[in-house]
């Protein structure tokens, strides 16, 4: 069967990262090897590419030009590291995959559909992940988690977070989360939308629960 | 009738920097406002990509992320400095453009012709050049003239050509040349091909003498 490809998807403060590594440690005591791994980077080049993306002024890149640069970063990561996991039966965990492109670049910032699917054709193509989980929680929940994440940051080291899209506005937090809304409905075998405004150990079982389903396919 | 976008191609050594900077000192010397480019590049954000690009292992980056690469720089360069240059009635005189891409990474690397057009339908959208001059000399000759220049320059500064394109073999010189001559015969007007094995000066009478009759449709 391989390795599989699960995606965590949602918007900020939604809690992806912590449940990313609650699942790695879960598999890995299951005896399932893993490798956690984020878009935009994941691979050598596709982290320079996210370094141009997320540093520097909010408007050094259109829209478009976000997606291309996304893409590419995309293709890199899929071929140096995503692929070869999973020939060699390494589950990947991935921090944001193609529904963020969709849901960032498509509603946000109004590149045209056709192009977004163009590139996923070619670029993703047949390795779209097995799972992805939508972490949905009301954006104003969500903001004010990263504002604190941020604040507490600043505290301790005086750094900022190099997440320029942090910085937006509240509405398009919501067109975002519209946005997964629907993808879910769309791809509804791929996609689980998990809400995320819960305690971490209680979306951790849910998660838990649901991957359990694959690994017991797996061994059937 | 605005700036116009005009575009040099060819394969390595086949002249179009000196020819580029004959031309611009020829048409400022006619009153005409002129801005020399190159790409990939010519843009801040473009000139970042063209480090990764032509930096680093001739393997790093696949054909698909390669063109979605150039694609975001080309992106960036228009947006940034060519459109707005045409804009102000600058013409802009740029160091290769899609062609090289159609060039490059569709006959030599692959990359499907599809996703080639899908760019540049979104990407160039309607800032064609207006007139394509396509310097066309044998490969073998192009090659060693390249070879030469590296020599050159190795042999000052101990630096090493940054263009690991060059490195490439003969047959894909070749491919490159039919794919140039092709482009050429598809897109007659914007497309003319200048025999680039004369000497300079010669080359450069041809292209002033045909760069004229957009001066005098300007005028008229």
């Amino acid at each position: 069967m391989g390795g599989q490809f699960i995606s965590f998807e949602g918007g900020e403060g939604s809690g992806k990262s912590t449940q990313i590594l609650l699942l790695a440690e879960k598999l890995r005591a299951n005896g399932v090897e893993v490798v956690v791994t984020r878009e935009p980077g994941g691979s050598e080049g596709a982290e320079q590419l996210r370094h141009l993306l997320l540093t520097g002024d909010i408007a050094a890149w259109s829209p478009i030009s976000e997606a291309l640069l996304f893409a590419a970063g995309r293709s890199d990561h899929l071929e140096k590291l995503i692929r070869p996991s999973l020939d060699n039966n390494i589950w990947v965990l991935c921090d944001r995959f193609l529904d963020s492109t969709r849901a960032y670049q498509g509603v946000a910032g109004k590149v045209p559909q056709e192009f977004i699917e163009m590139i996923e054709k070619h670029v993703v193509a047949d390795s779209l992940p097995n799972k992805t989980y939508i972490l949905d929680l009301d954006p104003q929940v969500g903001l004010a988690r990263a504002n604190a994440r941020i604040a507490e940051f600043s505290k301790n080291t005086a750094a900022i977070s190099e997440d320029r899209f942090e910085n937006m506005r509240l509405q398009f937090h919501k067109d975002l989360r519209n946005c997964y809304i629907d993808i879910a409905k769309n791809e509804s075998v791929r996609c689980t939308i998990i809400n995320a405004e819960r305690d971490i150990a209680t979306i951790h079982g849910e998660i838990w629960q649901d991957v359990q389903k694959i690994l017991t396919k797996m061994d059937g």
